[in-house]
């Protein structure tokens, strides 16, 4: 198989196998190298390492045992309603500013950076029993501490998201998105460029950030026990705005 | 650049150069074909074929002229209430069952498949001076009739998607998301699967289409007049559900 024409820039998803269980303190860009190492894979400018979210809690102590939690009133109440554990509803209170919507057993809040998502973000997956994951306080900073690492040891210009599996209204499912971004602009402005009929694109500007974090899931998958891959490929403008730019100011959301 | 470890299984996006202007009545999957040829590309059982709605949409014959519209009385107040041109809106209305939001200048509608996005899925770009581009009347219809022809030529298993760019609640910009698909299942459920402690994830159902289709706009972009994109090596399950059966019910649906 080859793509014969020279201006066909493939994308290609690259799983980095062999990350060891990350424990709190540990240097994510180091293991990171470690495992591209392991994996023969060597960095390339303009690669965007994807690093699931997981692990960057984990890393930064964001793990919380629920025995240690109390629950307050409002907590216990939600909790009843909505058929869900007190002490995980207090977590999801204590990392929102309000709930969005709940029903169906389901939570929706806005999180203190901003997101609106199931849950505050909080899951008990691949943490161990009796522990919920919080996300990251600042993953914008998570990911601009590891690409700093990253870059410092390869000396290329790298791109780092820590990302996150959202759902959506209006279709089930999830997807994965990015939560924080460094080195990339999250969103491709095409404002002001035409097609090839002169029409201008007004609106158009494609989440390239939440698209590679995405088209990462693909090859990564919920279990594997594989949080890491470079997806090469990707022609995205360097950037330093991070996620923290693409919320929509609550002035010009119409669903909040 | 190699991965060394046999066990990773890397995801490639090809883009499908020399696909030349559809026109109504066009077989996608014949000029699909032709294309593949024309890059030296074949085809391989699993292949995702990513094409974009535009040239669904023309194929299909659902490109209307403005000129020929005349909006109604509900159309005018709408396009003067949000500063648009009364003949689209008059189609925006004429596509959706209903308007779920209006403000800004954007009209949020559901449209008679069950989308919810701006303008029912409407837009201007690439398809001519004085002309829109209505969605594909039956997306999943459309994603399997192009798979038919593509695996009857071929003899390969694949999986047809058809994708248009859609707006989010809540964050800024757009990705691309799957509106048709054939021959694959659009979500990968997780339920009963356990994580490496114990954990079983409940809720977890990736929409595997909706990343696919991000993927493949990573590397088609939106003016480089490439509609089709490859993608490989992704680990998805055959099914003929269609993205009808990801729409979120109303009654389980929080946002509408």
């Amino acid at each position: 198989m080859k793509v014969a024409s020279a201006g066909l820039r493939k994308v290609e998803v690259i799983p980095l196998a062999g990350i060891p269980e990350v424990e709190e303190g540990a240097d994510l860009g180091k293991l990171i190298l470690s495992s591209a190492r392991k994996n023969a894979l060597d960095l390339l400018d303009g690669d965007v390492l994807v690093v699931k979210q997981k692990i960057v809690s984990k890393a930064e102590g964001r793990l919380v045992r629920l025995d240690g939690v109390t629950p307050g009133p409002e907590a216990k109440l939600l909790a009843g309603e909505q058929g869900k554990d007190p002490k995980q509803v207090e977590l999801i209170l204590r990392e929102s500013v309000r709930v969005v919507r709940a029903g169906h057993g389901v939570i929706i809040t806005e999180t203190k950076h901003g997101f609106v998502c199931a849950n505050s973000g909080i899951d008990q997956s691949n943490v161990g029993k009796g522990y919920v994951a919080l996300l990251p306080l600042d993953p914008d900073k998570s990911a601009r501490r590891i690409r700093h690492t990253l870059e410092g040891a390869t000396g290329k210009a790298l791109a780092v998201l820590v990302t996150d599996t959202f759902g959506r209204p209006w279709r089930i499912g999830q997807t994965d998105v990015a939560i924080g971004c460094s080195g990339i602009a999250p969103l491709v402005s095409y404002a002001g460029k035409k097609d090839k009929f002169g029409y201008e694109l007004r609106v158009t500007e494609p989440s390239v950030v939440d698209e590679i974090a995405g088209a990462a899931e693909l090859a990564l998958g919920k279990l594997a026990g594989m949080p890491v891959a470079v997806v090469r490929g990707v022609g995205y403008k360097p950037g330093e705005g991070g996620v923290r730019s693409m919320i929509m100011p609550s002035e010009r959301d119409l669903f909040r």
